[in-house]
Parts: C-alpha cells; sequence; structure tokens
C-alpha cells in the first residue's frame, strides 16, 4: 500500500497547508487513538441534508482484502441499511479530532487548539460474511481497551451475531491535519509593549485522562486485571506525554492568509 | 422558549429510548461544553456526499432574535460560503459528544461508553452583520476559556473583523443521549458462574484533563492569570466528579432490543 493518500480532490487540504498531512499511517493512527468517530451520510439522497453519528470504529487490514477498510460499529438504522446493502454502499465521511491544548495568544484571532484530526471519505457496505465480523469485532473490542475481547465471555451467540451490524468503508481518500507548538501571534501585536506587557500567552495541554477504574456492583473478581491496569497506566502516561511535550515543540510555519480558496 | 424540542423527524431517537433527551437545557449544555463540534453539509447538493468539519461553536440567544441560534467558528470554504450566503442557507448537522466513561461488562456485546451526546439538524448562514459578529467572536472565545476575550487584545480590527467567518444556525430540530452508570449485562450471562467468576466488570472513568499551563516563549505576565487558574482548577474538578459520579448511578433501564426501528 502507497504510504501517502493521493491529493485530490475532495480530500485536498487547501487551508493552513502546513498543517496538513496525507501520510497514511498518521492518518491511521489519529483515527484509530479516537474513541469515538463521527460518521456522516445522507439518508435521503434526493435531499443534500446530512446525519451525523457518533460510532466506534478502527482501520483495520482484514486478512484476504488488498488494503485496509474502516470498521463502524454503532446503531444502524434500517435506513442506513438498505442504502449500504448493496456494492458500491453509501457515501460516508469519518472525522477523528484529538484536543491536545488550548493555545492562548495575545488576541482572540490567533488564539488556536492544537489538535490532530483526519478526514475519511469513501463508500460503507454492511458487513454480512460472519467470518469478518467476528474479525471486526474482535478489532473494536480490544481498541477500546486492548486484550479485552479474549478477557470476556467470546465467542459471541448467534443472536449476538445476529444483532451486530458492522460497517465497513472503502477508504477512498483521506487527509489529516496536525497543529503542535507554541502560541504565534501576528507581527502588529508582537510589536506592541502593552499588549505584550499586560497579556499572558502560553498552552494549556489537554488529554483524555483515565481514572481509577471502579468494580460494578456484580463484580466478582478481586484485583483490576493486568489487561485493565496495563492500558489505563500506560494511556495515561502517553496521553499526558504527547500533551505536554506539543506544547514546547516550535510554533508552526506562518500561515498562509488565504480565505477565499477552496476547501 | 419551549422546554424540549419537538420529536419529529428527523431528530427522532428510536435506538434505546430511554437514553434520549429532547430537554434543550440538557442538549444546549453538551453542546457548549464540548471544545470540537463535528458539523456536516452536503458541498454539491446534486450529489448525496457529506464532509465533516471539526469546528468551535456555541449555542448562544443574540439580543434581538426570537431564538437562541448555533454559532460556529471555523474554516468556511468559498464552497460553503457560497450555499450559505442567502437564506434559508444550508442544511447543516451539528454533533457535539463528550466521553464519560468506558463500561466494561461480561461479553463484548454489552460493553459501552458513558457517553453525552447531541445532534443538531437545520440551516447555517454566514454572519454579515459586524455587530452580531463581534458578539458572536466574543461568545466563542469565551467558550474556550472563561472571560479570556476581554483579557487580550481587543476589539479585532477592520481586518481581523473581515477574515472572520462565522456560520450561524438554526436550530429546527435536536435531540441527546445521555448512558451513565455502572455495568449492566444479559440475563444468560448473569446465570453463570464461571463467566461470573472470571471476568471483571466496571467503569473506567474518562475525562478531558487540563494540564499546568505553560507559558510560551514571548509571554511576560509572570503569573498565570487568574481567569485561568481558576478555569483550569474548577474545570478539572467539575469534570472529574461529573465522570467519577456517573460511574455510581443506577444502570439505566433495560434497553429495547428492536434492531430495526428507523434512526
Amino acid at each position: 500500500m502507497a504510504e501517502t493518500y493521493p491529493k485530490e480532490t475532495p480530500n485536498t487540504v487547501n487551508r493552513y497547508k502546513h498543517q496538513a498531512t496525507y501520510d497514511v499511517s498518521t492518518i491511521h493512527t489519529i483515527v484509530n487513538t479516537t474513541p469515538v468517530l463521527h460518521v456522516s451520510f445522507v439518508p435521503d439522497p434526493s435531499t443534500p441534508v446530512p446525519v451525523v453519528l457518533p460510532m466506534i470504529g478502527q482501520i483495520g487490514h482484514y486478512p484476504s482484502d488488498h488494503e485496509p477498510h474502516c470498521y463502524l460499529h454503532g446503531y444502524v438504522s434500517s435506513r442506513l441499511m438498505n442504502l449500504a446493502a448493496s456494492p458500491p454502499g453509501i457515501p460516508l465521511c469519518v472525522a477523528a479530532t484529538k484536543l491536545d491544548g488550548l493555545v492562548l495568544t495575545l488576541t482572540p484571532n490567533t488564539h488556536n487548539y492544537n489538535y490532530r484530526s483526519a478526514i475519511l471519505h469513501g463508500h460503507g457496505t454492511i458487513v454480512d460474511n460472519d467470518e469478518e465480523k467476528l474479525w471486526a469485532m474482535q478489532l473494536v473490542t480490544n481498541s477500546v481497551v486492548p486484550a479485552r475481547y479474549e478477557n470476556t465471555r467470546v465467542p459471541p451467540d448467534n443472536a449476538e451475531m445476529q444483532s451486530t451490524r458492522i460497517l465497513k468503508m472503502r477508504i477512498e481518500s483521506a487527509s489529516g491535519k496536525v497543529r503542535e507548538g507554541i502560541p504565534e501571534d501576528e507581527r502588529k501585536d508582537m510589536k506592541r509593549e502593552d499588549v505584550l506587557d499586560s497579556v499572558w500567552t502560553g498552552v494549556i495541554p489537554v488529554y483524555e485522562r483515565l481514572e481509577e477504574p471502579v468494580g460494578g456492583p456484580y463484580n466478582r473478581v478481586k484485583e483490576v486485571p493486568e489487561h485493565v491496569r496495563r492500558f489505563v497506566d500506560g494511556e495515561n502516561a502517553r496521553r499526558w506525554t504527547y500533551a505536554v511535550e506539543a506544547v514546547r515543540k516550535p510554533a508552526p510555519v506562518k500561515r498562509v492568509k488565504k480565505e477565499n480558496d477552496e476547501g
């Protein structure tokens, strides 16, 4: 597989181009570490009215496929089912966004976020092959907590296999954007001593923290198991490090001021 | 204004109905405390291909309006500009999702998130009145850090007013979903001693934590200012409390198993 996605419409980023990425590995990592994806589709193809749904998803490479796909798990209405029933499926757009910091600058217009975002475009169909569905269920479950699938009552029974709907999206184009680093202001404000003397500038790092696991009312396993403990401790350290290190990086190259280009 | 949104298509929640809310105040709070909204539209009305963009937004009530609107700030391409130029504007769907916990149960199919989500449907137009634009810029800036606007170099100059694009969305329908509480499993697994004895069940609370603010390289203000300090400490306490208390609530009412209803 190619190491970058092609820069073609509709995924071409024309705004803040220096923050754009088409790198396959960067885009897949953003998607695969985002706990809630936002999936958009048009329920009635005769009217341009979109719907966005939060779903859980993962990009993974099913062994018999030529390339990785994005597997999406969540509520699939019968309307969406029908639209996704036959190839090429329904046009989908998937967005994954991670907030890494609040960038506070001298004036409101230069305020920013440190963030990582990815957008995938493509068509989605329903997985109807049980073997692939089982594979995708395992992929998605273990994306929430690694090794969780094998540490629960598996395999799913017939009723569970029947009731689970997985959307499989062919990634036809994709793009990402990453902003990290220190605050960045415009020359006109950097020359004003009164502004520099009075406005605090800096970054508030942000990360999604996992708190101490709390056993439920019918839990009989006394110790928090190793796969949960390792996940909580490892993720917190990793996420904290990313958010805090993102602050110290140099500011991105000066952005190009072109409001009217196509996006 | 009514205290609930009407239960009409397209916002009617038919899946896990007991988790649904149409309460105006609940929905507005979810939107207004979510740092990144996901906004969907159809760039070419002749093809049902949606786009999702991450944007910053706030629901607010402009004094001369009859009702609150959702103000969205982010990259507005010339394509989106044209579609939103004249009333009634462009159909938009806005989603706000907050993850509050990972709910680990006996079997993959009953795993869940504690979360709060809201979806708004309506039409968006570009704000072209400078007074309202200024008001919205203040609303959006202060949603990132309260009182930030007045603690920076304001007002925006002419160039900044010109380059800022704000989308104003009329909220034509809306719905929310909230899941909180302890794990919940099905009777078939609750009867299995081997499963109960071996699978840890519980919740990992999750919240978006704000780390210690880091002054940037041209910052001259020695102390982190009061408005930033108060925000970081207050938000962390509030978010931690919500995520941890959400765990201890009773499980939602047993969900209705109907995969084929309309969503």
